[in-house]
């Protein structure tokens, strides 16, 4: 059996971006730059105030403090149109071109108003040199130089910067398109009472807000139920998408028709089972009909299962196909609240939460009642990571987590 | 001058939450529950086996190695019809309802079949107890039983616990609409070249995506001039929303109009300047034209004090609008991945980014060009932070970020 290592390398193996795709900026957060971005200006396209003061020459203020007829006020927005020589200073505000032979800034705050009309000030500054609250022309950004590399996701920063080199819209990988359908006759839909034998369908729900989250657009495929017939619509329309995630059906059950469906439809089989506990009967293939490359997922039909399949297979495959490079977990390291012993010949997740402790963070493990127990995993921030093994782990020792 | 606790602590005073509304759980991800949310069943609904394999009597199996007759097959979503007594077996399906009499279920993989019809199985467990591989009937939820309080924060795992509940809408708090306004001469839009002494508004589009990121609803108002009408005009369309965020024209500057009209508008200072760098001129107050309640934050126009401006104190104002309960920053500590220095005699945020070091984590500062410097930011993925004094840090202390 495959060690979930080994299973994350098989799946990246297959995934291939989705196309590039030209979105307004304002809309691409989330979204990954499939192209470089360069600057078309440099920033600040002039030697720049970093604050309100007066631009003086520094050598002024060798000895601290110094007197300057004030020769003009230049705010943001507009342009000095006086030099500054020895004894002269400009009124300037945070943001406005620093005016030629200024080469220094003195705060406001140091300043005393010796005359109002014609303005004369007396400047305190003891560190006054040259660059002195001035960001230089070109200092942040140089015309033509790439700010971002192909790869880059967009997060509100970049929103901005992409907004100061004049990028309003952009390259991203189209967000890919995930499917989602539950599988068995158990399942009714969440607006119904379940009659005896039944159960509502949380994994659809829960897996559509999970591919959302993760920067997919997801399709509802439904309940398929355990009859070759309906399963294999229900699957041909999920072979349209990017990824068809299904849930139940995997494991060693007389009904669980999954697999040989997907074997029928020529959908190819590149793993069935992994390493770890929950989610151990998880299959993993990929179809190429009419064309087209799906990832298809089939993941154990118990809620924690189906989330646990989720995280560690289905929400790096879907940051790859946007465009990001992956080779392992978001795993972080904690310390135990306290002992814990497991012993496993599998990978185990343990729903578990997170509090500070003094000055850093412990972990501590949720009583949970197995795989089909989303209540306990409600309370948990993150997944405890135990590699197979005996662990005999007292309190204080470190351990991976897997944040959720 | 404030500190940026006392900051903190004055804006959560004026937040009132927003008002319910119900929408579909499946839109629901990011909001929060204005209501306590009870089960309408047990779940699971009756005692339900967690592995496909055969319900059995746990009594049977003392020696851990016992023969069975197999009275009847039961798939989920459909229920058993035999009891079990000593010696008999039901083949059972992962997810399907316990038949009376059993009380252990007993994994396939742990079964030989001895005679193919009418089926006979020998089963090897020998850890056979009551309960073996069974969830309980209302184990995980008890009928009536509150899921979920009022408060909580709604993530997929709760998407599919609301679904196992039967909540296909749910009442939440109405997303928060926060209204965006970058002031100054200088400002033009990304998508013109800046004349010279103008830069392109970034501030705008990356406020509206961080209120977008903190789950609230943008209202972009442009760019307004420093000139008194158009202020004006700009922040009254402004204060019909939730929250107004300017950004530029608190600082001391001549042209720094933002505090007057706001004031000419009733606007209510709360406070002008916290003791933090970048971002000291920040400007809070709260409006209540027309009824409508709207906290005011005024923002310095360099890009990075807006963005600490932003996270420090407009998104904690946002989490609580939208009924989350906010008493700190989501600080967390690592250590140092070198000797740091800083003096100030204000807290100071720095650009840093944290990356895996052996089996913990550690951050580093990253080099930068001051609070105009958006590109250094683009490159950090959190904030270092430092409470004003003197530190004088070596490599391996433990100091607080704030994760960005």
């Amino acid at each position: 059996m495959l060690e979930i290592e080994q299973a994350l390398s098989l799946v990246l193996q297959h995934v291939e971006r989705t196309p590039r795709q030209c979105i307004p900026t304002a809309d691409a957060v989330g979204s990954v730059l499939a192209e470089n971005v360069a600057s078309d200006i440099d920033s600040p396209p002039h030697d720049k105030a970093l604050m309100d003061g007066y631009a003086v020459r520094a050598d002024d203020l060798s000895t601290g403090v110094a007197e300057f007829n004030v020769v003009e006020e230049v705010t943001a927005g507009s342009v000095p149109t006086q030099p500054i020589r020895s004894g002269f200073a400009t009124r300037i505000m945070t943001g406005a071109p620093i005016p030629l032979g200024a080469d220094a800034v003195v705060i406001l705050e140091h300043s005393d108003i010796l005359h109002a009309s014609p303005l004369r000030v007396r400047l305190h500054e003891p560190h006054a040199q040259p660059g002195l609250n001035i960001l230089r022309q070109g200092q942040s950004l140089r015309r033509g130089e790439i700010v971002f590399h192909e790869g880059t996701e967009i997060r509100p920063v970049e929103v901005g910067l992409l907004a100061e080199v004049g990028r309003t819209e952009v390259a991203v990988h189209v967000r890919p398109r995930v499917a989602v359908l539950s599988t068995g006759n158990e399942l009714v839909p969440a607006s119904r009472l379940p009659d005896r034998g039944k159960i509502r369908n949380s994994n659809g729900p829960m897996l559509i807000a999970l591919a959302t989250h993760a920067g997919a657009s997801p399709v509802d495929l439904g309940i398929g139920f355990d009859q070759e017939d309906d399963l294999r619509a229900r699957i041909l329309d999920g072979l349209r998408e990017d990824v068809l995630v299904l849930s139940g059906g995997v494991s060693m059950g007389t009904a669980d028709l999954v697999p040989k469906v997907l074997n029928d439809l020529g959908v190819k089989q590149v793993f069935h089972k992994v390493r770890m506990k929950p989610g151990k009967p998880i299959w993993f293939g990929v179809s190429s009909l009419n064309d087209r490359k799906t990832l298809v997922f089939g993941l154990p039909g118990n809620p924690v299962s189906s989330l646990v399949g989720f995280e560690l297979f289905v929400r790096p495959a879907i940051s790859q196909l946007k465009g990001l490079r992956v080779n392992q977990w978001p795993l972080r390291t904690v310390r135990l609240a306290h002992a814990h012993q497991q012993r496993s010949d599998r990978a185990v997740f343990r729903p578990a939460f997170t509090r500070q402790q003094g000055n850093e963070f412990v972990v501590e493990l949720l009583e949970w009642h197995g795989s089909a127990d989303l209540r306990t995993l409600a309370d948990a921030d993150c997944l405890a990571y135990f590699p197979a093994g005996e662990h005999d782990l007292s309190a204080g020792e470190t351990i991976s987590i897997y944040p959720l």
